[in-house]
């Protein structure tokens, strides 16, 4: 299992724009932070669904590269959001994984997106990932 | 909120031949069985997906009318189903919902599916329901 | 590909208790009919939704085996279906599938389901499924 | 119906970083374009996911206010995507939407999106708006 310094640092070589960081990774689960500035907001002063999905999306991979590993080519295959209340303008994003299945070849895990400090979720994602065989 | 027995007396009288009963309710969750026996099962000795898809879908309609009460007319509006794992011919299903949002119109929940007594679930679900405006 | 007969034989040789039947297929595409009775009924005089998923699933199923032949053990891994209207209760369920991706792995597909003769659909689901590595 | 010219003024004036435009707009149908740089890209040298998923949303958010007036406030409730196909990261991304339900309080929509130029579709979406009600 990888730590938290790990995949910080595997996020900021692959992925240098990202706006997301590693805040807690344990047993086929982990948390993650988006950063919420004036570029991540949509008229009505909240939060993008884009940016909601692209939080959702990194908290999954970082997720499932602690589980498995950084040597293999995770690829979502299917990611599916529900929008629950209107995220804060003023509040970073805070996205809690945990895995449901982890397959050979497929694996399921669920995120629960919240505006940082608040109790309820403002989106729920399951996604799918596609792990390629290894040799 | 409406206690296990209601909701039993109901599923009854509305849906007779469903082979689903609430096993427990409660803050905003229940937990429902689903018998399963020749009918369900498909080649290869497992569940039919369309057998979980219906025991989730039960798990879901009567977890919101625990909260919302009877008299509504709550209508699925959308299901997203993910099959994790092979599940037992030989244990009843039992799903586990919880609601994630209780919205005046709308209404998301998730279910895990079990074969009975196991840890790993079966399948997993999030489903939205519709709630007609109360007069 | 396989024909129509072929596959109405199969289903009825494998799934001897379906209501459902092969209308036609063909590049990457099927029809089929799901017969309504009485006991695909719920209160409020419509089609339950776990009838419309049972229909949705034989109609990925048979398209897929139309195009990749009997021998594979295909299974479902997601379903997502979107309710749209009210089915009638007199009239078949008829599914449409085409597929959107047909993978060494994994196939997607979606149905258009419609109540016999009626233009809107009553519901639309995308399914994807695994198809087991070939030796 | 609102013509090509009035949705892309709305977007640009609503969404002034936004990347897509509108490139026709039909009956409950329209075509976007994402233009595709070195930020929209991954490492593998692919369009990112939440491109696409942002692309997607963009694209039914416009077929939807073409359909029903700039007066809405629509609102993202569920977004359900499959990827297909490695999109190429030397092409522009094109979304073709088109409604399948219009309801007063739920409009459903789906969205093939391509690699410009490509025959098949490198990712498929399914999403639902709620319209807020209109006084």
């Amino acid at each position: 299992m990888l730590s938290k310094e790990e995949l910080n640092e595997f996020l900021k070589s692959e992925f240098p724009q990202t706006k997301c960081s590693v805040e807690d990774v344990g047993n086929r689960c982990a948390t993650i932070r988006h950063k919420i500035g004036h570029e991540e907001l949509r008229p009505g002063g909240t939060v993008s669904g884009p940016v909601l999905m692209a939080a959702a999306d990194v908290a999954l991979y970082v997720t499932i590269l602690g589980e498995i590993g950084l040597v293999s080519l995770a690829a979502t295959t299917s990611l599916t959001i529900n929008f629950l209340r209107k995220p804060s303008q003023k509040k970073d994003i805070i996205g809690e994984c945990s895995l449901i299945k982890v397959g050979r070849t497929l694996v399921v895990g669920e995120v629960s997106l919240y505006s940082d400090g608040d109790v309820e979720p403002v989106a729920h994602v399951v996604g799918t990932y596609s792990i390629p065989p290894q040799k």
